[in-house]
Protein backbone atom coordinates (compact mmCIF):
# COMPACT_ATOMS: atom_id res chain seq x y z
CA UNK A 1 0.00 0.00 0.00
CA UNK A 2 1.16 3.33 -1.36
CA UNK A 3 0.50 5.50 1.34
CA UNK A 4 2.01 9.16 2.34
CA UNK A 5 2.62 10.82 5.58
CA UNK A 6 0.58 14.12 5.83
CA UNK A 7 -1.21 16.57 8.63
CA UNK A 8 -4.80 16.75 8.93
CA UNK A 9 -5.94 20.31 10.07
CA UNK A 10 -9.21 21.26 11.31
CA UNK A 11 -10.26 24.58 11.77
CA UNK A 12 -14.16 25.23 13.43
CA UNK A 13 -14.78 28.86 13.34
CA UNK A 14 -17.54 31.63 13.03
CA UNK A 15 -19.27 31.12 9.29
CA UNK A 16 -18.29 34.24 8.58
CA UNK A 17 -14.40 33.51 8.71
CA UNK A 18 -15.05 31.48 5.57
CA UNK A 19 -14.10 33.52 3.22
CA UNK A 20 -10.46 34.58 4.51
CA UNK A 21 -9.93 31.05 5.84
CA UNK A 22 -10.31 29.34 2.67
CA UNK A 23 -8.06 31.71 0.76
CA UNK A 24 -5.41 31.15 3.24
CA UNK A 25 -5.68 27.53 3.36
CA UNK A 26 -5.24 28.25 -0.79
CA UNK A 27 -2.30 30.11 -0.06
CA UNK A 28 -0.76 27.79 2.67
CA UNK A 29 -1.16 24.94 -0.33
CA UNK A 30 -3.79 22.95 1.22
CA UNK A 31 -4.87 20.25 -1.65
CA UNK A 32 -7.84 19.26 -0.63
CA UNK A 33 -10.33 20.54 1.86
CA UNK A 34 -13.62 19.99 3.24
CA UNK A 35 -16.47 22.46 4.53
CA UNK A 36 -19.66 21.50 6.62
CA UNK A 37 -21.93 23.95 9.16
CA UNK A 38 -21.65 22.43 12.88
CA UNK A 39 -23.75 23.42 15.77
CA UNK A 40 -20.92 24.17 18.47
CA UNK A 41 -19.63 25.76 21.11
CA UNK A 42 -16.17 27.63 21.17
CA UNK A 43 -14.93 26.94 24.39
CA UNK A 44 -16.87 26.95 27.99
CA UNK A 45 -15.82 28.43 31.23
CA UNK A 46 -16.36 31.01 33.44
CA UNK A 47 -16.66 33.54 30.51
CA UNK A 48 -19.62 33.14 27.56
CA UNK A 49 -18.75 31.39 24.69
CA UNK A 50 -17.39 33.71 22.12
CA UNK A 51 -18.59 31.39 19.28
CA UNK A 52 -22.50 31.43 19.18
CA UNK A 53 -24.46 27.78 18.29
CA UNK A 54 -25.78 27.17 15.24
CA UNK A 55 -23.27 29.57 13.14
CA UNK A 56 -20.27 27.36 13.04
CA UNK A 57 -18.39 26.00 10.48
CA UNK A 58 -15.50 23.01 10.73
CA UNK A 59 -13.06 22.74 7.62
CA UNK A 60 -10.80 20.00 7.38
CA UNK A 61 -7.50 19.98 5.35
CA UNK A 62 -4.89 17.92 4.28
CA UNK A 63 -1.76 19.28 4.01
CA UNK A 64 1.98 18.06 3.76
CA UNK A 65 3.51 18.44 7.44
CA UNK A 66 5.62 21.98 6.41
CA UNK A 67 2.14 23.57 4.59
CA UNK A 68 0.55 22.33 7.59
CA UNK A 69 2.84 24.76 9.56
CA UNK A 70 2.82 27.44 7.98
CA UNK A 71 -1.16 27.62 8.02
CA UNK A 72 -1.22 26.89 11.76
CA UNK A 73 1.17 30.43 12.30
CA UNK A 74 -0.89 32.19 9.80
CA UNK A 75 -4.22 31.00 11.45
CA UNK A 76 -2.52 32.31 14.71
CA UNK A 77 -1.13 35.51 13.71
CA UNK A 78 -3.56 36.68 11.15
CA UNK A 79 -6.86 34.93 12.04
CA UNK A 80 -6.84 34.22 15.77
CA UNK A 81 -7.07 37.92 16.45
CA UNK A 82 -10.24 39.02 14.13
CA UNK A 83 -12.74 35.48 14.66
CA UNK A 84 -13.60 33.35 17.28
CA UNK A 85 -11.72 30.31 15.74
CA UNK A 86 -10.51 26.87 17.25
CA UNK A 87 -7.66 24.73 14.88
CA UNK A 88 -5.65 21.69 15.50
CA UNK A 89 -4.01 18.86 12.85
CA UNK A 90 -3.23 15.51 13.44
CA UNK A 91 -1.45 12.82 11.83
CA UNK A 92 -2.77 11.12 9.16
CA UNK A 93 -1.73 8.33 6.16
CA UNK A 94 -2.92 9.38 2.75
CA UNK A 95 -3.46 7.09 -0.59
CA UNK A 96 -0.95 7.91 -2.98
CA UNK A 97 -2.59 8.10 -6.26
CA UNK A 98 -1.59 9.66 -9.71
CA UNK A 99 -3.84 12.30 -8.93
CA UNK A 100 -2.84 13.45 -5.67
CA UNK B 1 4.35 27.46 17.20
CA UNK B 2 2.83 26.97 20.53
CA UNK B 3 0.87 23.72 20.67
CA UNK B 4 -0.65 21.78 22.97
CA UNK B 5 -0.83 17.71 22.79
CA UNK B 6 -4.50 17.38 23.94
CA UNK B 7 -7.21 14.45 22.57
CA UNK B 8 -10.07 14.44 20.44
CA UNK B 9 -13.30 12.55 21.33
CA UNK B 10 -15.51 11.62 18.52
CA UNK B 11 -19.13 10.55 19.78
CA UNK B 12 -21.79 8.85 16.98
CA UNK B 13 -24.84 8.19 18.72
CA UNK B 14 -28.84 8.25 18.14
CA UNK B 15 -29.89 11.90 18.21
CA UNK B 16 -32.12 11.56 20.82
CA UNK B 17 -28.70 10.74 23.11
CA UNK B 18 -27.94 14.19 22.49
CA UNK B 19 -29.00 16.10 25.88
CA UNK B 20 -27.75 13.55 28.32
CA UNK B 21 -24.08 13.70 25.76
CA UNK B 22 -24.08 17.48 25.82
CA UNK B 23 -24.59 17.57 29.51
CA UNK B 24 -21.88 14.88 30.38
CA UNK B 25 -19.61 17.05 27.64
CA UNK B 26 -20.37 20.33 29.55
CA UNK B 27 -19.09 18.19 33.50
CA UNK B 28 -16.35 16.47 32.03
CA UNK B 29 -14.43 20.07 31.19
CA UNK B 30 -14.89 20.14 27.66
CA UNK B 31 -13.15 23.07 26.37
CA UNK B 32 -15.26 23.10 22.72
CA UNK B 33 -17.80 20.76 20.91
CA UNK B 34 -19.18 20.43 17.18
CA UNK B 35 -22.21 18.27 16.54
CA UNK B 36 -23.48 17.34 12.90
CA UNK B 37 -25.95 15.45 11.54
CA UNK B 38 -24.97 12.10 9.62
CA UNK B 39 -26.58 8.93 8.01
CA UNK B 40 -24.85 6.21 9.86
CA UNK B 41 -24.44 3.05 10.90
CA UNK B 42 -23.59 1.61 14.25
CA UNK B 43 -22.09 -1.50 13.22
CA UNK B 44 -22.73 -4.13 11.13
CA UNK B 45 -22.89 -8.01 11.39
CA UNK B 46 -24.54 -10.99 12.25
CA UNK B 47 -27.64 -8.66 13.75
CA UNK B 48 -29.21 -5.75 12.97
CA UNK B 49 -27.73 -2.44 13.84
CA UNK B 50 -28.84 -0.59 16.71
CA UNK B 51 -28.31 2.79 14.95
CA UNK B 52 -30.81 3.24 12.35
CA UNK B 53 -29.71 5.16 9.42
CA UNK B 54 -30.80 9.02 9.01
CA UNK B 55 -31.07 9.62 12.80
CA UNK B 56 -27.55 9.86 14.56
CA UNK B 57 -25.46 12.78 15.36
CA UNK B 58 -21.86 12.95 15.35
CA UNK B 59 -20.25 14.90 17.85
CA UNK B 60 -16.36 16.12 18.09
CA UNK B 61 -14.87 17.20 21.29
CA UNK B 62 -10.92 18.08 22.28
CA UNK B 63 -10.08 17.53 26.03
CA UNK B 64 -7.49 17.78 28.19
CA UNK B 65 -5.90 13.85 28.41
CA UNK B 66 -7.22 13.72 31.70
CA UNK B 67 -10.79 15.49 31.00
CA UNK B 68 -10.96 12.63 27.96
CA UNK B 69 -10.30 9.47 30.27
CA UNK B 70 -12.88 11.01 32.69
CA UNK B 71 -15.50 11.24 29.66
CA UNK B 72 -14.89 8.18 27.82
CA UNK B 73 -14.93 6.41 31.52
CA UNK B 74 -18.15 8.05 32.03
CA UNK B 75 -19.85 7.20 28.87
CA UNK B 76 -19.00 3.97 28.61
CA UNK B 77 -20.72 3.83 32.36
CA UNK B 78 -23.48 6.04 31.88
CA UNK B 79 -24.47 6.15 28.48
CA UNK B 80 -24.02 3.37 26.89
CA UNK B 81 -26.01 0.96 28.27
CA UNK B 82 -29.12 3.52 27.62
CA UNK B 83 -27.88 4.31 23.84
CA UNK B 84 -27.18 3.03 20.24
CA UNK B 85 -23.60 4.84 20.74
CA UNK B 86 -19.79 4.26 19.86
CA UNK B 87 -17.07 6.75 21.25
CA UNK B 88 -13.48 6.74 19.94
CA UNK B 89 -10.03 8.86 20.92
CA UNK B 90 -7.10 10.70 18.58
CA UNK B 91 -4.54 12.39 19.43
CA UNK B 92 -4.48 16.15 18.32
CA UNK B 93 -2.10 19.22 18.72
CA UNK B 94 -4.00 21.95 19.19
CA UNK B 95 -2.79 25.95 18.55
CA UNK B 96 -2.72 27.75 21.75
CA UNK B 97 -4.21 31.30 22.10
CA UNK B 98 -4.84 33.49 24.98
CA UNK B 99 -8.85 32.41 24.88
CA UNK B 100 -8.24 28.62 25.10
CA UNK C 1 -10.80 1.88 30.39
CA UNK C 2 -10.85 -0.87 27.69
CA UNK C 3 -9.98 0.61 24.77
CA UNK C 4 -8.99 -0.99 21.68
CA UNK C 5 -6.49 0.16 18.72
CA UNK C 6 -8.05 0.55 15.99
CA UNK C 7 -8.04 2.96 12.58
CA UNK C 8 -10.15 5.54 11.04
CA UNK C 9 -10.40 5.97 7.63
CA UNK C 10 -11.83 9.31 6.04
CA UNK C 11 -13.19 9.20 2.43
CA UNK C 12 -14.06 12.21 0.55
CA UNK C 13 -15.61 11.99 -3.20
CA UNK C 14 -18.15 12.45 -5.65
CA UNK C 15 -21.45 11.64 -4.20
CA UNK C 16 -22.58 9.34 -7.21
CA UNK C 17 -19.67 6.95 -5.62
CA UNK C 18 -21.76 6.31 -2.70
CA UNK C 19 -22.89 3.22 -3.69
CA UNK C 20 -20.14 1.85 -4.78
CA UNK C 21 -18.47 3.31 -1.51
CA UNK C 22 -20.95 1.90 1.00
CA UNK C 23 -20.99 -1.57 -0.48
CA UNK C 24 -17.28 -1.98 -0.40
CA UNK C 25 -17.30 -0.77 2.92
CA UNK C 26 -19.64 -3.61 4.02
CA UNK C 27 -17.14 -5.98 2.46
CA UNK C 28 -14.21 -4.99 3.73
CA UNK C 29 -15.85 -5.29 7.33
CA UNK C 30 -16.94 -2.09 8.35
CA UNK C 31 -18.45 -2.21 11.84
CA UNK C 32 -19.67 1.41 11.58
CA UNK C 33 -19.31 4.32 9.30
CA UNK C 34 -20.90 8.09 8.83
CA UNK C 35 -21.73 9.66 6.12
CA UNK C 36 -22.21 13.90 5.47
CA UNK C 37 -22.48 16.01 2.97
CA UNK C 38 -19.96 18.44 2.57
CA UNK C 39 -18.63 21.25 0.19
CA UNK C 40 -15.33 20.71 -0.48
CA UNK C 41 -12.57 20.69 -3.34
CA UNK C 42 -10.40 17.59 -4.11
CA UNK C 43 -6.86 19.24 -4.95
CA UNK C 44 -5.48 22.17 -6.38
CA UNK C 45 -3.08 23.29 -7.91
CA UNK C 46 -2.17 24.06 -12.00
CA UNK C 47 -5.02 22.20 -13.30
CA UNK C 48 -8.92 21.96 -12.18
CA UNK C 49 -10.01 20.34 -9.40
CA UNK C 50 -11.68 17.17 -10.39
CA UNK C 51 -14.56 17.52 -7.67
CA UNK C 52 -16.64 20.47 -8.10
CA UNK C 53 -18.08 22.52 -5.16
CA UNK C 54 -21.47 21.08 -3.34
CA UNK C 55 -21.54 17.80 -4.25
CA UNK C 56 -19.64 16.00 -2.38
CA UNK C 57 -19.63 13.35 0.38
CA UNK C 58 -17.51 12.61 3.76
CA UNK C 59 -17.37 9.29 4.87
CA UNK C 60 -15.66 8.03 7.64
CA UNK C 61 -15.57 4.55 9.35
CA UNK C 62 -13.72 2.53 12.06
CA UNK C 63 -12.14 -0.82 11.06
CA UNK C 64 -9.60 -2.84 12.22
CA UNK C 65 -6.22 -2.67 10.87
CA UNK C 66 -6.20 -5.51 8.64
CA UNK C 67 -9.75 -4.62 7.70
CA UNK C 68 -8.44 -0.63 7.10
CA UNK C 69 -5.94 -2.31 5.10
CA UNK C 70 -7.96 -4.45 2.71
CA UNK C 71 -10.47 -1.46 2.38
CA UNK C 72 -7.76 1.17 1.35
CA UNK C 73 -6.15 -1.18 -1.46
CA UNK C 74 -9.53 -1.86 -2.71
CA UNK C 75 -10.54 2.07 -2.91
CA UNK C 76 -6.92 2.53 -4.65
CA UNK C 77 -7.49 -0.93 -7.06
CA UNK C 78 -11.53 -0.13 -7.81
CA UNK C 79 -12.94 3.27 -6.87
CA UNK C 80 -9.82 5.80 -7.27
CA UNK C 81 -9.81 4.81 -11.22
CA UNK C 82 -13.51 5.90 -11.62
CA UNK C 83 -14.50 8.41 -9.21
CA UNK C 84 -13.21 11.61 -7.82
CA UNK C 85 -11.74 11.10 -4.50
CA UNK C 86 -9.58 11.09 -1.58
CA UNK C 87 -9.02 8.86 0.88
CA UNK C 88 -6.44 8.38 4.53
CA UNK C 89 -6.24 6.40 8.17
CA UNK C 90 -5.22 7.91 11.36
CA UNK C 91 -5.02 6.14 14.40
CA UNK C 92 -7.77 5.81 16.79
CA UNK C 93 -8.79 4.36 20.30
CA UNK C 94 -12.26 2.38 20.74
CA UNK C 95 -14.06 2.22 23.86
CA UNK C 96 -15.09 -1.36 23.81
CA UNK C 97 -18.59 -2.55 24.68
CA UNK C 98 -20.10 -5.82 24.43
CA UNK C 99 -22.08 -5.15 21.63
CA UNK C 100 -18.66 -3.63 19.43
Amino acid sequence: MNTHSMKQVTIVCEAYAREPLLTLLSEAGAHGWTLFEVEGFGHQGRRDADIPEYANIQVQVVLQPSAADTLLERLQSELFPKFAMIAYESDVRVIRAQKF
